[in-house]
């Protein structure tokens, strides 16, 4: 008998009803303090309270709803060994490559100009940039930086990449981990789809936009612990970047007195990118248990010394 | 000896001198009004001045540098069976496949929407649709009305081309003359890319926008004359219509007493969708006149009983 139990919040009944429909040999749990004695070996996580995954017996894998896991990774509930499996999903690989594409053409063919100006009842064509007039340089280039890289790459910017390896990117220019500063010289859209560790906090910093094109544009659909916030103000003031596009925060919901929520240079979306699609993420989730039940290698388990 | 006369407005001395690299062997002119009495065989035009044509000796085919000609056969300054070739180039078709990604990709992702509301400092996720869960119209599958139809369909939307004939666009589902009701039925994006003729104009009234789904986006890129601008203002103040992207306008620039500069759903945009650009644009002229010299079909002839 395979034990579940859904400890997310949010709609646990209508994942449990899901789960049940892939999985129907599962008994499927909703109540983290109510599971008994007996081993409930996977179960369901978003930003889990402290003690919830200690308190279920017998958990042998943890199944993240989220493709980010540095919260889980920091908070130390998870023992050493036990695998975290992330989310990693069509719809969320979609969902982040239209949300991107939707911030960069706006800018590209200046939407958000022109509806500035309209009020003034103002006919004031600019010079329009075709895309390939345009480099774009994408940081990570994982399950979510690689379809958003690729699907830049296919509308004709000039699109670089930048991750640890530096592996390919089909129609794109490839960095590795040394090549920082190359990879985002002279960009004129910056994104980042990087996760959040040690080793990327804060690298979204004044050294790192001063090396962009005067006038840039930043997107952040990551984490907002990647960008040191008084650099990217004082980036947007100075005119060195015209425009922040920022779907993600250091305090989520974004703190009504931010000053970010003010700064007419400044979009802000409330995390809405890449939303977790409830029918592909339980699919998802029950393939890696049925391998897990066959003794094969699940997917998307996070490298724990990594840190994604 | 090829005479070419270049009768636009604008930088005639910079379209001569990519002429003379193009063709070294032609003689290029710049003034309408000073062609001596030699014939000139090929004149270069945008919108000319009435009697512009016919003061210029033997003339032989018209080159128009924009991609619509309508003014051209309204203006009766081209003799029947003197063949009008229009502009045709890639970058006019990357500008206006670009534009229109612009425009659907920030309303299918609320950019409007949240920088409206940011002002409130209000954390409001709406329900983010994937592509693929969103119906395009695109109204004309010509040279650009194809590559934008077919980008759409990359991107994952639902996507449908009505046309004349109704021939295939890769990926979209194609509609014919008879089944514009069928084409934009229930559609949440209606793109306008009809060459502007007695049975396009008007295209866009009441009984077209009724069609479309609750609250869809209207998308012109084409010509301002393909719309009933009361009936598109009363299907947005109705809610039928969330928003319109306007490139295109039955005066331009638009008057500044326009009710559409003010209109809070509509954005004005200053003709600026497809730009032509000279290079390529002289480029085409010349393989034209290198054809028409060589005894070969022109391409882009306009065919002035179906007006386009
Ligand atoms: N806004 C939203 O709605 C939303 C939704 C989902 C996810 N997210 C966020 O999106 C981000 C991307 O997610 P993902 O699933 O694409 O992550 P992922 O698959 O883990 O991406 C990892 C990529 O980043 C590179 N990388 C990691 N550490 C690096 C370092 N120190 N230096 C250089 N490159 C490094 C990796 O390089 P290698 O290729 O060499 O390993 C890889 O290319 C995450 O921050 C996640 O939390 C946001
Ligand atoms: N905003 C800007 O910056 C800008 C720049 C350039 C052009 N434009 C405008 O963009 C529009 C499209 O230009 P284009 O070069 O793509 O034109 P085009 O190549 O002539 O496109 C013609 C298309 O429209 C269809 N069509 C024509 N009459 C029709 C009718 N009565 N019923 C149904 N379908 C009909 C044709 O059908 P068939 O395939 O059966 O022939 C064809 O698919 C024009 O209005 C042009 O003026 C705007």
């Amino acid at each position: 008998m395979i034990r579940i139990c859904i400890a997310s919040k949010g709609d646990r009944e209508g994942l449990a009803r899901m789960f049940r429909q892939e999985l129907p040999e599962a008994e499927v749990l909703t109540d983290p303090a109510a599971t008994g004695d007996a081993p409930v070996p996977y179960i369901v996580v978003g930003r889990p309270d402290p003690g919830t995954i200690a308190s279920v017996p017998g958990v042998e894998v943890v199944l993240s709803l989220n493709a980010g896991v540095e919260h889980l990774l920091a908070s130390g509930e998870v023992p050493d060994g036990m695998p975290i499996v992330r989310m990693v999903d069509d719809g969320l690989a979609r969902g982040m490559t239209e949300w991107v594409l939707a911030q960069v053409m706006a800018w590209h063919r200046n939407i958000l100009h022109y509806h500035r100006i309209q009020p003034e009842a103002r006919w004031a064509p600019e010079r329009e940039r075709l895309a390939d007039e345009r480099t774009i340089c994408v940081l990570g280039a994982g399950a979510l930086g690689t379809p958003a890289a690729r699907a830049l790459a296919a509308l004709g910017f000039m699109t670089r990449v930048w991750s640890r390896s530096g592996g390919a990117v089909e129609g794109c220019e490839a960095f590795g981990a040394e090549a920082l500063g190359e990879a985002v010289a002279g960009a004129d859209v910056l994104v980042n789809l990087l996760p959040l560790t040690e080793a990327t906090r804060d690298i979204v910093d004044a050294a790192l936009l001063a090396r962009l094109a005067p006038g840039a544009f930043f997107v952040n659909g990551a984490r907002g612990a990647h960008v040191v916030d008084a650099d990217l103000i004082a980036a947007l003031d100075s005119g060195r970047l015209s425009c922040a596009a920022l779907d993600v925060f250091r305090t989520e919901p974004l703190p009504k007195d931010d000053p970010l929520w003010r700064h007419p240079n400044v979009l802000v979306s409330p995390h809405v990118a890449a939303p977790t699609h409830p029918g592909p993420a339980v699919a998802e989730m029950a393939a890696n248990i049925r391998r897990h039940q066959a003794g094969e290698p699940m997917h998307n388990v996070v490298d724990r010394a990594a840190g994604y």
